[in-house]
């Protein structure tokens, strides 16, 4: 049932990025380039997790689309440039030759570019044809910010001046906050927006995806120590070959594994005040503690 | 007098990029990075036009500032990544050591994102802050389609393709319109709408800056065969030694000086249409054509 629900959920988002990509301008090879990595089998959690918010708060998930469309391209391009030599320089993502391996490096770093002007590109087209002007503009800077500086970049930057570095709990934390957690409340918030939340369940599904954020950047740690190559589509011990602190070098497998089981839990828990309708995203919260990939 | 009035635009743009670019955050490294570039010694070309396109059809040009503030970020990231070893492989911009020398390529490639993202971080605020949201988001729409696959990143891609091949003057002409003709462009028009002009004004300022686009793309296709060294603060004949095609190798010197003389005049030509208030930007459009640098 759950599994339906999603696949379902799953389909209607990539009907939307195909629409949105389904561009027909030169250079080909650079939409080439962006569609290969937006379609390169990404789970469509962001996405999933923005639409889902919005049909919580009894909101039209075709109001949220483009949000959650643009939300992905700004995801996939963060995944990109995180792949480039210059950074983690992985060869493999989710079993397929990254973007810079079969494009180049050069239009990777440009087709990574296009991704996020794009995914801007389409807010404010969404914006500009909308009734709704008001909140497109609010769920797009919460995108922004959680993209940005502050946020995702500002994460990456600290993931960087860490490596081969032992960290504190505070700086790990710092770091995945901004790195991985930033994005997925922004997809949460922007989704609620979308339905047209008051402030109060837009401060309380805040505070739910802060704590499904958390639990799915411990989750990730885990799994590159206990995880199945074949179904997580790249190299495990990768954070460790590349000398990086994650929450199982800094917390023990034990601990992490306790914490991902208590975030999971104080993150339904706020789900519970929305009754019957907080089903789906109560069994997505389990299945990204769950996951195995 | 000219001079004068430029300068003091030059700084009025500068303290608006400075407040915009004074943030107290960590990581320290990634906003140093963000404002090295910035205040590499850029000739503030876009952002003035915008503030002054603004101020001809009789705007406010604190209305805007955060407009032209937003481009300059988005152009800056666009050098920041041309520069990069897996692109133009550039060490020196303005005399200055290019931010992948300076920082490293993975800072560099994130301070390029960073700047890219906060434009329009920039931009939303704008809007949201703004009784005159509309306006806004036609100018964010824009700069959007002149920076992304459409614009700047659709150039930049036909101009790797096109390294030691023989281009035609079509291909040629396609890639320096998206490359440098299309931001040019925002950037007049975005202030033209700032200011509040109607359509029939900004297609007259749009047609305008077609031709100083492309007038200052072959100046600077000129200016890298006859530049002194010293005062373009790079090397010149790096164009040649790229294997790259350009107005001067396609069309020959002599002809491509005669094309800036005839566009520069197309150019002043449509402004004579504003009377008096243009005599700025008439300057400014000689100078463009006239610079050593």
């Amino acid at each position: 049932m759950f599994d339906d629900i999603l696949m379902e959920k799953i389909e209607y988002i990539n009907n939307g990025l195909n629409k949105l990509l389904d561009i027909d301008d030169k250079p080909e090879i650079l939409y080439d380039a962006m569609r290969y990595s937006v379609f390169a089998g990404g789970k469509r959690l962001r996405p999933v997790l923005c639409i889902s918010s919005c049909e919580l708060v009894g909101g039209d998930r075709d109001d949220a689309l483009p949000v959650a469309c643009a939300i992905e391209f700004i995801h996939t391009y963060s995944l990109i440039h995180d792949d480039l030599p210059a950074m983690d320089n992985d060869d493999l993502r989710r079993g397929k030759p990254t973007n810079h391996k079969v494009y180049g490096e050069a239009l990777a770093i440009l087709a990574g570019d296009a991704l996020l002007n794009y995914g801007f590109e389409v807010l404010i087209h969404h914006a500009l044809d909308s009734a709704n002007c008001q909140n497109i503009l609010r769920a797009t800077e919460e995108i922004a910010h959680a993209a940005g500086c502050h946020g995702m970049i500002g994460g990456q930057v600290v993931d960087l001046l860490s490596e081969n570095k032992n960290i504190t709990e505070e700086e790990l934390k710092f770091m995945h906050d901004h790195k991985t957690g930033a994005l997925i409340k922004a997809s949460v918030v922007a989704g609620a927006i979308m339905g047209g939340a008051d402030d109060e369940t837009i401060k309380k599904l805040s505070d739910y995806a802060e704590y499904i954020g958390l639990a799915f950047q411990i989750k990730d740690d885990i799994l590159d120590v206990l995880g199945d190559e074949s179904k997580l589509g790249k190299n495990v011990k990768s954070d460790l070959e590349n000398g990086k602190s994650t929450f199982v070098s800094v917390f023990g497998l034990q601990r992490s594994i306790s914490l991902v089981k208590e975030l999971t839990a104080s993150a339904i828990r706020i789900l519970d005040d929305f009754g019957e309708k907080s089903e789906f995203l109560k069994s997505l919260t389990k299945y990204m503690a769950d996951r195995d990939s």
